[in-house]
């Protein structure tokens, strides 16, 4: 049977509403986002943050996801020219439910990647590798050379704890500047990874932006009457 | 073969349309809702309520969604700061289609909760523990200690009817003041709990409050032009 | 191996693009819904359309989905007074590619009922009655006598195809008064079913009112202050 | 073990990132489609536009949703008189990382093809037939007879690659008239497909119409006067 308490220090019910002085780090987890965020962009000022995150023994996971961003048109419409993306973070544990937020690991799943952590099976396992140098840009230049490349390589792996009991997503990451590999892992209830699924299956149409595509019906109503015959946008017989 | 029937006392199809009459209570579900947020949040005025409700024999069960809040940070954006949940409503039968609803136990399922209750097998069953001295509370003090600590203590459990046919839920209240425990159990169909699971996979990206994350997009369109590089928000590479 | 083909008379994949001359009846289905929703309903002027349908041998089936309904609460909030549905519209054929419209049954399913469906095993079945006398009510009335009370009876069964290819979908209405029993029958490809499926599921939480409840993200935002604490609405803890 | 790479040629995570230089054809995708829109409608300058594509060896395959077009009725609502679609855009490698996109091949899948799609099962194959005789019109004229007819068809078949590993998905088009024969096939593995098949079960109930149907919550809200009753809109009871 499984038994699920509040009394024990997992504590992914909460939001973030976790106390300042648990945190060895001097600033918040939302301080760190707002604060980032505030310089970068002026749009974030009605920008919202919600992210699930799980506290463990040795470190904490949280997810949350990241919104397409759409680029206008000559015609006057909009295209996606990035896919969001769901963004994984680690922090370890320093001490008794304390967490160093400034020592966290970020990892950034594509669509097709949530795809694979979706569709996993109770015994399967998978594995991610990500290097800087593949990085999409703004500016359109998937295959430019980052001054980044061959310093930071970094791996996910999602294995099974066992009997269909959840599983341990584990991080690495190598610096080959700083000479250092950093390794964080958490174990992931089957409740935990219920969520996990549940909230980027609802997240992957958004990633890719099909949602804005699908909810966009702001276009006027073709009048009923009959009217001349013209060659039909989004017909597969037209070239 | 399944047979569901209209003529059955299993009223789960009818909102909350039951006659005045039928509650020992004074008071109709709808207007103990009204009244008590009436009191409290000047904001409800807007406010929208539905829930899912089966009558059975012993006790009644009905599930109502809650949404998260959210508050708003100095870079004008908004974090969310308190989870939202789902609450189970049980309430006894006091006669033949009379339920006493000011006899009411409720269960406020977190997220993860969610999860292993979406995620239960046929045969599996899941058990939850609730203390009130570790509320959540709105002034982010997960840890504090509450003048209830240790006076109330509930559970619920799930388990399954056998034959795949459907789950018990039952919830146990001690009160260790009162010197009393409460227990009520609602035997739910499979196709009830069809419905509860659609229902709570629907809602737990929203009591994530991932859907207001994901749904914003009032955000102005990146023009196409080539722009200087910068540093990007939302990047695995940068902290 | 499953084929599907646009030469073979299953229309199912063109909404209501039938030529008039199809019909038997006079009117096409989509006039009959405005006519009747236009006579009832003036703020049908913003009311949108759109059904599922499989045209088949001897007999079509349409699937629409039915919003709930909300009323005003004193408080200014409002509250769901009467479940949506799905409803199946069966209309006989009576020629090759002819349909009688006018002979069309109506089958409502309430939420539970949904949910029997989408949760149904590829041999499972399942069965519901209705008998008007038990018809939820404008007026809240849930067991008031109905006029019709014993006239009209009917019952709608999904039986498996067999070998994982579909369902049998019949309905049978018995009619005291004019001493007759309609039967229509309808085959269901496994495809269809999965649109019947997916798009009962999806259906399930908006015809719940759920979706209303947390969609509604109005309210105005809490304030980051700390404030002076106060009973939790929405908290297991209160009552 | 499932292992997907960033320094695999796939690029299925790039939106359409790509370089022009990659493209054989002078026109890039985005552009392709912001051309032909532009003339043929003046709605389009507040369209968006999103793809999931992901390109392999020999061919790349792009899928994007169609929205339902809606028509107003007398009465002042709107019924659906098309369905949307996914349209599945075929083109070939002509060599290292370039493809020519004005050699593609379109294919628009109805709603009940995507339920074929989302309900195959890891060991079943599908194949749909297309013939342009057969395409619904903006006429309401399913059964004319187009021009085109007999000179073009098409068909579509996914079939497993065996291991549950992914699936083939193959596209032919005879084109009588300029006696021509092209053939198409894209691997697509088990994420891939499970991308697919996520954002093909969220498009689903958006082709249908039906979410615009159960969101359109404009409506004034009842009052919870009592009043006269009067036979139900939406009931199965009223004909």
């Amino acid at each position: 049977m499984l038994r699920l308490s509040r009394f024990l220090p997992s504590a992914s019910r909460r939001g973030f509403d976790l106390k300042e002085s648990l945190w060895s780090g001097s600033l918040t987890f939302q301080q760190a986002v707002s604060t980032s965020a505030g310089n970068l962009d002026e749009n974030l000022s009605s920008k919202k943050f919600a992210s699930y995150t799980v506290f463990k023994g040795k470190a904490a996971l949280s997810i949350h996801p990241i919104l397409p961003s759409f680029s206008k048109m000559e015609s006057g419409g909009s295209r996606m020219n990035r896919n969001g993306s769901v963004m994984l973070t680690f922090f370890p544990a320093v001490g008794q439910r304390k967490y160093d937020y400034t020592k966290k690991q970020l990892f950034a799943l594509s669509p097709t990647e949530v795809g694979s952590l979706i569709s996993l099976g109770p015994a399967e396992s998978c594995e991610f590798f990500h290097d800087p140098s593949m990085k999409s840009s703004p500016l359109n230049q998937p295959f430019c050379v980052s001054s980044h490349e061959g310093q930071v390589k970094k791996s996910l792996s999602i294995t099974p704890l066992g009997s269909d009991s959840g599983y341990f997503v584990n991080i690495t990451v190598l610096n080959n500047l700083q000479k250092t590999t950093d390794r964080l892992s958490v174990p992931i209830t089957k409740a935990e990874f219920a969520v996990m699924r549940t909230a980027l299956s609802f997240a992957l149409p958004h990633i890719m932006g099909w949602d804005q595509v699908l909810t966009h019906h702001a276009a006027p109503l073709a009048s009923s009457k009959p009217r001349v015959e013209r060659p039909r946008l989004d017909s597969e017989w037209e070239r």
